[in-house]
C-alpha cells in the first residue's frame, strides 16, 4: 500500500508544503502564509494544521503517513535545535520537539539550504548521486553537502555553509558575516554586481552595463551572451571565483556531482564553461572528475528534501 | 558475552593489527611485515592468517567476532575499491572483496588517514564528539572528517584529503599533487622547514637554525620555545597558515572538535596558540566555537579506527 510523506519549507513570508508518496511522487504542493508575530510561535502550529487538514481532505490515516519534515531559514542541529532563525523570530527553539507536539506524527527538521540539497539529490539535478554538493547562487551563496544520501549537518547545523569559506586575502569590504574575503562576496548575484562595478570603474571601455541605472547579475550574463566585451570580462572573473570556491569545497568532501542552483543558475550551462578553468586549476586531482549539473526543482527543492529526511 | 573485533592498519613496511573488545578495550596489538612483492597480492592473506592465528591462540570462535576492518594507504570508496595504493602495489583492487575471501568474516576497508580519524574520534582526542576533524601534520598534511560518528568517504575515497585545499595564490613551487599553493606546502613538517628557509634567507638576524646543517620542523619549535626570535617568527607564520587552512575546512563541515595529530603535533599545545589567531580570523562565525585537542592514540589510531568501522 502506498504511504505518504509531507515536506514543508518555511520562509519568512510563506511556507511551502507538499504531500508526496514515499517514492517521491508529487501529489499536492501548496502554500500558507508564515505568521512571524509573537516570536514566530504560530508557525509550526499553522503548518501542522495545514497538514492535518490535507490528511482529512484526502482521507489519509496517521498510519499511512511516514512523517513530516521541515526546512527552516537558520542553523538546526541533528536534534532539531534551531539556534537562530532571524526571519521567523526564533532563537534556541527546538523545531523537532515543537513540531511533533503540534502534529503528533514523526518529524524531522533541517536548515533550508541543506534540505534543498537533499531534495536536489533525491529528485533533482543530483538524482542518482549519493555524494553531492549543492551550491546556491542567490543574494548570498548557500550550500548543502549530501554524504551517502544524507545531509551533512555538522556540530551546530552549519555544515555546507560554504558561502563563508575564505577565498580572497586583500578584500577591503566586509561580508555580512563580519569576515573579509568570503566566497559569497564574489560568487553571489550581489558579488557579481560588485565585481562588475569594480571592473567598469577600472576601464573606460564602452559597455551596455554603463547605460543601466542599476544593473543586476542577470544583465551581466545577458550582455556577455550578446558579445559585450566588458560584460564578458566580468563574467569570466565571476567564473574564476566561483570555480575556485567550489574547488576548495570539493577538495574537502569529494562530491560525485556538483549541482548549481539559485537565481544565478538561470544563466545556464555557460556557468560551467566559466567556472571550469579555475575549478580544474585549484581542485585536488583526486576530486577533479566531479560532474556538474544545474538544479532542477527550483523552489520545490526544499519541500522534496524536507520529506526525504523522513525516508533515510 | 564479550565480543571481539579486529583492526589492521597496513603500511608499506609493516601492518599493525589489533584485537579489541567491541567497547574498544585493547587486548592485543602486534605487527607483521607487509610483503609488497607481486603487486601486493600477499598482503591481505598475511593479515587474514595473522588474525586467524590469533583467534586460535585465544580460542575465539567466529561467532564471537564482529569482524575485521582494514586501513590502507590509498583512496578507498564505500564499496572497498582501492583506486591506487602506490606503497602496496595495488591498483583498482577491491580490498573488501579480497580481504573477505581470505578471512571469511565481515570486513570493512578505508583510507588510512580517514580510519585514523575514526580511531581518534572513538578512543582518542576526539572521544565524545561525533563531528570531528582530524588534521595530521607529518611529511604531508592528511586529514579525516567524522560526521555523526562515521567516516566521510566521498565519491572516490578522497573525503578529508584536506592537505590539498588551495591556500596561497602566488606559490611558485609545485606541490606533490601537481597544484600550487596547497595547504600541505605550508602546514606539513616539510612546509615548516620550507617556510623557515625562506624567512632565514630574507633576514640577516642571528638564529640557532643557521648553525644546523639541515634543520627539521622540530628544531624550529624547540628554538622558538628557547626564545630564538627568527624561529619564533617562523613558528608564527606556520601557525598562520595552519589556522587558515583549518578555518576553511571547518567552515565547510562545521566540526565540534578539531584534533591535531602527526609528528608536528609533538610540539604540543603551543600549536593551538599559534594557529588560533588566523583560525578565528578566517572561520565562519557559526563554526568558531570548535574545540581543539591533540591526538592521543599515536600509531594505534588506525587500528582502533579500522576496528570501529565494524561497529557502526
Amino acid at each position: 500500500m502506498a504511504r505518504y510523506v509531507f515536506g514543508a519549507d518555511v520562509g519568512g513570508t510563506t511556507a511551502k508544503i507538499g504531500l508526496l508518496t514515499e517514492t517521491g511522487e508529487k501529489l499536492d504542493f501548496w502554500e500558507i502564509p508564515t505568521r512571524t508575530e509573537n516570536g514566530g510561535q504560530y508557525i509550526l502550529e499553522d503548518v501542522a494544521k495545514a497538514i492535518r487538514a490535507k490528511m482529512n481532505e484526502k482521507n489519509i490515516d496517521d498510519s499511512d503517513v511516514v512523517g513530516a519534515g521541515i526546512g527552516v531559514p537558520g542553523a538546526v542541529n541533528v536534534d532539531g535545535l534551531c539556534y537562530q532563525a532571524v526571519n521567523l523570530g526564533w532563537e534556541n527553539y527546538n523545531v523537532v520537539n515543537e513540531f511533533h507536539s503540534k502534529l503528533k506524527l514523526p518529524v524531522k527538521a533541517g536548515n533550508d539550504a541543506n534540505v534543498a540539497a537533499l531534495g536536489e539529490a533525491w529528485k533533482g539535478g543530483g538524482q542518482g548521486y549519493p555524494n553531492m554538493l549543492l551550491v546556491t547562487l542567490g543574494t548570498g551563496v548557500g550550500g548543502g553537502i549530501i554524504n551517502e544520501g544524507k545531509i551533512l549537518t555538522g556540530a551546530k547545523g552549519s555544515g555546507g555553509e560554504i558561502g563563508h569559506i575564505h577565498l580572497v586575502d586583500d578584500e577591503v569590504d566586509a561580508c555580512g558575516c563580519g569576515n573579509h574575503g568570503c566566497f559569497e562576496q564574489y560568487a553571489s548575484a550581489t558579488g557579481a554586481v560588485r565585481l562588475g562595478k569594480r571592473i567598469l570603474a577600472a576601464t573606460t571601455e564602452d559597455s551596455v552595463l554603463r547605460t543601466m541605472d542599476n544593473f543586476q547579475c542577470k544583465d551581466i550574463f545577458d550582455a556577455a551572451k550578446n558579445g559585450d566585451a566588458v560584460a564578458k570580462q566580468i563574467a569570466e572573473r565571476y567564473g574564476y571565483f566561483l570555480g575556485k570556491g567550489i574547488a576548495i569545497t570539493a577538495s574537502v568532501v569529494n562530491p560525485e556531482i556538483i549541482v548549481i542552483g539559485g537565481g544565478v543558475s538561470k544563466a545556464g550551462e555557460i556557468l560551467f564553461d566559466l567556472l571550469k578553468p579555475s575549478f580544474e586549476k585549484y581542485v585536488f586531482p583526486g576530486c577533479k572528475d566531479a560532474k556538474f549539473a544545474l538544479a532542477k526543482l527550483g523552489n520545490d527543492a526544499g519541500v522534496y528534501g524536507a520529506a526525504k529526511m523522513l525516508l533515510y
